[in-house]
């Protein structure tokens, strides 16, 4: 654990499937440009809603990782 | 996005499944009446337990709908 | 419901799977030594994240049972 | 428990007399027009003040329902 | 005051112009319906934003009126 | 209601008997030295026990005056 | 008050007549096990409704006690 | 910023005519007896309703100034 | 909707005159860097002040912006 | 304890050594008027910043007092 | 991490020196009939004051540890 | 402080030391990239236990810098 600084980003995913699935969707996307996350905390879970279904979920989490020496 | 009004309504689901069978479950009761549901947010997952296990899972939403001209 | 009293403690369980297995972990493991389990909360999703993908869903749950007589 | 779906409502009762009968106060009027209310949660409890003593008990509970089927 | 019971209900007003007339308009609107409206609470204060601009202002209300006898 | 500004102060008072007397017993004492209390709101219930009894309840509170012209 | 250590717990109990009653019982019941309960707080109050009428006070309480050396 | 000790109180402002107005009231109307205000934070945004338009606005702050030497 | 990744950010903008033009200030200067800005959110009202008059509203927001592919 | 009535009031100490001192000071300088303090909450814990290093920390605390007979 | 179980507790250490001995002291004397705690969260800083000083830190932290295999 | 803008990042720092040494640091390492930090407030303050003892304190902290022109 050590002395490093860790910084937290905010990142909204989405995905018709599952709130699985929309939060691994938003650390995909992330870990293209960042290296080092390590772990994430839901902060909300929401969704849109078609024709009485719903038809994306959409969840907030903070990303958190480690800022490189 | 207009000047529409919009009006929200929570309400508990529940699911032997899932939680996102709970909440498609009561989005698709509330919309047998509400026409122009657009969206919702969790607000609390809860459930009950039945010998050691998930036997319903509980989820409360805020559902969002146009209020109609 | 009468005049029971009941007490709350909080788990965290883990589960590379997904949500729900995380918190029926933790219920199925309190259930070892606890009679009486009868409801839950989610209070906090968390994950860790490996490589960019997570790698562990960690679910912490306030769990209600009866104090027996 | 089942599949029911459940709807909560935002009440406030007042009373001159205690907490409790301000509650119990919401819950006979709503239940004039509402069937099914199982549950309530006190949301806020205030007040008023005439001449340095509580003229009402203002207390604001959700109330919960089941959707008839 | 007396032993009136209250209920309340959420709102969201859109407006161009300002977050007081994205109220005002949730409040006339829910006015042509709902006599005995007496106070409303802001709960959030949103908007979406176009071309670098504010476009709409979207506030969301908590409104109370009286239950009638 | 007209322009008048109001100012809110936090008290506490204690009780052996009940919450209400111990919110009636904060005010009276404040309205000794405070004319123009409006109103209260409850911020936290709290109590004291000894011998596995409740000893005292405190109830803390919000109150609200109008400042004199 | 010293370099003690307490350690808190959550409570529920119940009761057919008042908010009051629901607190005193739960702390009654922990005393039977705990010794040296000091304090509480009320952390939510709910209930159960039956026939239009409060069937059960549900009270949740933290409750803070010495650990004995 | 030193080693000053500062102080919080908290005021609601009321304007017929906007937010911003119900805050400059309640600055000011506090500025006739306490020097050195120098912040202020929203705490609640609220309202009264007649006849189905905002009749007042009543906006609640909390205000810091500096304790004299 | 889609399955587009959002990234929110926190800012605060400042301005003499109103709470909305400090929004739109600082979601101007955000748009310089930032295409796809799409919502905000209102986290905090705070501001300064001079002489017994508001020198300058503080408004902290929540902005959302689509990830590019 | 009694039926003393408490008062709670905010304040905000400063301090370049250590959130601790900050603390002390605050309650230090409260106690030149104010006799019977008994407690404190941190209610909030900030600083400033200049070149890069901790200038100042900056608590704020609830503080509470017996309002003498 | 693995599919482990986390239980969590709530505690309160004093302290006259310091916030981190307060919390140090909680852990000390939780180890001694724990084995396996990992991490400590800071719940709530209180104090005690006496004669115009901090007489006793008062950390609430929450402790979370492994449940044994 | 005119019209400029801030933003706000939200960052933790570790240390084995104390919570300020793990602010500290935190803003050290910030400041190698982001020159004009003004503020920080603190957000969480965590742990890390090893063999009974504080092995890391973990501070988060939401800090402020001005956007340059």
């Amino acid at each position: 654990m050590g002395n490093h600084v860790y910084k937290h980003i905010e990142l909204t995913g989405s995905s018709a499937k599952s709130i699985e699935d929309a939060v691994s969707g938003a650390i995909a996307k992330a870990s293209l440009t960042l290296r080092n996350i390590h772990w994430f905390e839901v902060v909300e879970t929401r969704g849109h809603v078609e024709g009485g279904k719903v038809a994306h979920w959409q969840v907030t989490i903070k990303v958190g990782f480690t800022l490189e020496e």
